[in-house]
């Protein structure tokens, strides 16, 4: 089934603890593109790019079965450029750069071949392009998935709430949802927050796992412990691919089977965390996903009589 | 099959968002038992208190099993007083008093008839006292647990390397795993804390739940999401007794049956931060138990068919 991925194709500069490099292809629906074309294709892609994006990283999108017709080609301007710092919990971190460039006139247009698609992913982006990608679908998509950031939250509050309306999945971190709801309690903020329009909201708490919630029920899926995050960049929508890809792939939006993808999500977000940029996502098989799939079934996996 | 039980039994004050309580029972043996009790009995106290320790808090714990032979009386001093404000994130709290009272000549002594007890847990307390105890044991227990804290990390570490390679099974916290091992990824602080002689490594992260280490295996359980957290204390108190009750219990002290056992932790860790000090631990019963067991269950089962 056809997934519709709408946000940005950039190139990052990262600096981590463990290491530094100046330019390496990012974006948020760079890494949705890669995870979730493991799972599912086509992924009709939404962006925009400048001059200076590498040909053959469109030619290996386009061999994973992401098509780019929707991908806008401005010919004299940059692509969108973004730079930052990892402090050593890795959890936290500082934008050194944002060079807008393309992006800043981004006007998305669905191309004709994208209708009738059965699942959007919309990746971090100003809430009014989300907004008007949805209007521009004439059939709604069975699932619509929508990626956010406390950026929004302060600067664009009004079209946030629309878009919020709209879809059924939205993904935010857990800070985001305090903010967003105005409780410390992530029961309380999700409660409150699913009162804003989504039916399903993941909060995803970084190396301490993510949670599922609909209406009373929470689903918690663990991250894999890891000996070391190399650079997190890319890992939340890495998980968003990875948990879209796998409702394409099963054809099943049920609560049940998102939980599934949630593991999914996490499983592939794990490996994005191995090497910089999206690197390893392009290096890892199917049976690569199997094994690391079953290392999250060992790692929660238990017995239980009851007392 | 009998648990001794190593630890303080106190007064608390506790200040958090929630309310204030100004004298409350507490101490780390009394959370054990409290916990363990539900699960396995006898449990075998070792602790002491003053003489303003209430009688019927002590009858009240003999009804549940717990022996008390091995408390010792003094009659001429105060119990053991803590008080600690809690922050927003109850993650953290400052220490407002420690009026250490009795625990200042505490020199336990194991009962004869304690000899013989298959189970061990070494609440926090300084090492030396935890040493102490191993060695009046004429048969080395099936498995002893060790719990300490920063404390004993900065101001007793010969004594606390000591304990280590005397014991099965070591909780700490996450900051405690990193101090202690000097390492930041969890993975492998693990790695090098086990190489200080425990096989078996309890990180607990709080709210973010708790990690089981064993060679090179790994098991996450989660910690159920709360509306809120009333007040944490006791509660890695509380997870440590559930989870050696729980080992009492089944006869089991394998890895797999261990995962089990910090599930049963984890939940009786779930009602202990519902009330302030034991409270909830003395209102709960089995059905309440096997309720809130199949709640974790719920927040971390699911299905998948590899990709």
């Amino acid at each position: 089934m056809a997934i519709i991925t709408l946000g940005t194709m950039a190139f990052d500069a990262i600096e981590t603890p463990f290491g530094k490099i100046d330019k390496i292809i990012g974006g948020s629906a760079t890494y949705v593109a890669y995870a979730a074309s493991h799972l599912s294709q086509p992924i009709q892609q939404i962006s925009i790019v400048g001059n200076d994006f590498p040909e053959d990283e469109m030619s290996e999108l386009k061999r994973r079965g992401v098509e780019l017709t929707g991908v806008e080609i401005v010919k004299d301007k940059k692509s969108f450029f973004w730079s930052g710092k990892y402090h050593l919990d890795m959890n936290t971190r500082d934008t050194l750069i944002t060079d807008l460039n393309v992006l800043a006139d981004f006007n998305p247009i669905v191309p004709e071949e994208y209708q009738g698609a059965d699942f959007l992913m919309l990746g971090n982006l100003m809430p009014s392009l989300q907004i008007n990608v949805i209007n521009q679908l004439r059939n709604r998509p069975k699932l619509i998935v929508l990626d956010t950031m406390n950026f929004w939250i302060e600067s664009a509050i009004d079209d946030l709430k629309k878009v919020l309306q709209m879809v059924d999945v939205l993904m935010i971190n857990d800070s985001e949802a305090r903010q967003l709801s105005g409780e410390f309690s992530l029961v309380k903020a999700a409660r409150k927050v699913m009162g804003m329009g989504p039916k399903f909201l993941i909060i995803k708490k970084g190396e301490h796992g993510a949670l599922l919630f609909h209406d009373d029920h929470v689903f918690f899926a663990p991250a894999l412990p890891l000996e070391d995050v190399f650079d997190p960049t890319g890992a939340g929508d890495t998980f968003a691919g990875g948990f879209i890809g796998h409702l394409a792939r099963s054809k099943d939006i049920s609560f049940e089977n998102m939980k599934t993808a949630i593991i999914v999500g996490s499983a592939m977000a794990s490996f994005c965390v191995e090497k910089f940029g999206p690197q390893r996502l392009k290096e890892i098989t199917k049976k690569d996903i199997d094994i690391r799939l079953k290392e999250f079934v060992q790692l929660v996996n238990f017995d239980i009589d009851l007392v």
